[in-house]
């Protein structure tokens, strides 16, 4: 593993470990949004949400740009990518071929 | 989503967000093993080594067996499913239509 990967998927898997910044991250993939957007649906605080943010982004899987007065977020593309791989490599052997086989049936 | 699903990803990938858990995993994903042969590669102590499986454990990531005096641990078939459908659900639209034509031109 390269240098520093660990701590990367230290701070995405812990990022992810928290269901209101895993809702942030599902509004975002519907498209970039502003903080005041992003706490709408919680009964939230506006500086614990930026918190939230904060975290989200220091683990890379956000990313913001102020514009004005306003900071918008949005998805880092392939923020996750890194944790998605780790996934996807440490499974059980026979659900990996179960899943290509799956494929291929799917395929026809 | 579900009740209890909210809880369940949050200890998945907090069990995740630790390299020596993480670690462990990537040992049990080559087969099961005593606690003991997952604790020789760490200079941990076996109570914490211990420590650790039980997150893994709580989290449904890995199960554990008594034979005798001796607990071996196996990865869960699909322990991580619930986690990975969640990291591919919310991504960027653009990446997910990408993978879908890689795969495609894969397998041209």
């Amino acid at each position: 593993m390269a240098p520093g990967a660990g701590e990367d998927l230290d701070r995405v898997f812990q990022a992810l470990a928290d269901a209101t910044r895993r809702a942030v991250v599902e509004r975002l993939a519907r498209g970039p949004a502003s903080v005041s957007t992003l706490a709408e649906p919680f009964a939230m605080s506006l500086p614990t949400v930026v918190q939230h943010l904060g975290v989200l982004e220091r683990a890379g899987v956000v990313v913001s740009e102020k514009t004005g007065r306003v900071r918008t977020f949005r998805l880092t593309p392939d923020g996750t990518a890194t944790a998605r791989a780790w996934l996807d490599r440490h499974r059980l052997p026979a659900e990996r071929r179960l899943d290509r086989l799956g494929e291929h049936v799917g395929r026809g």
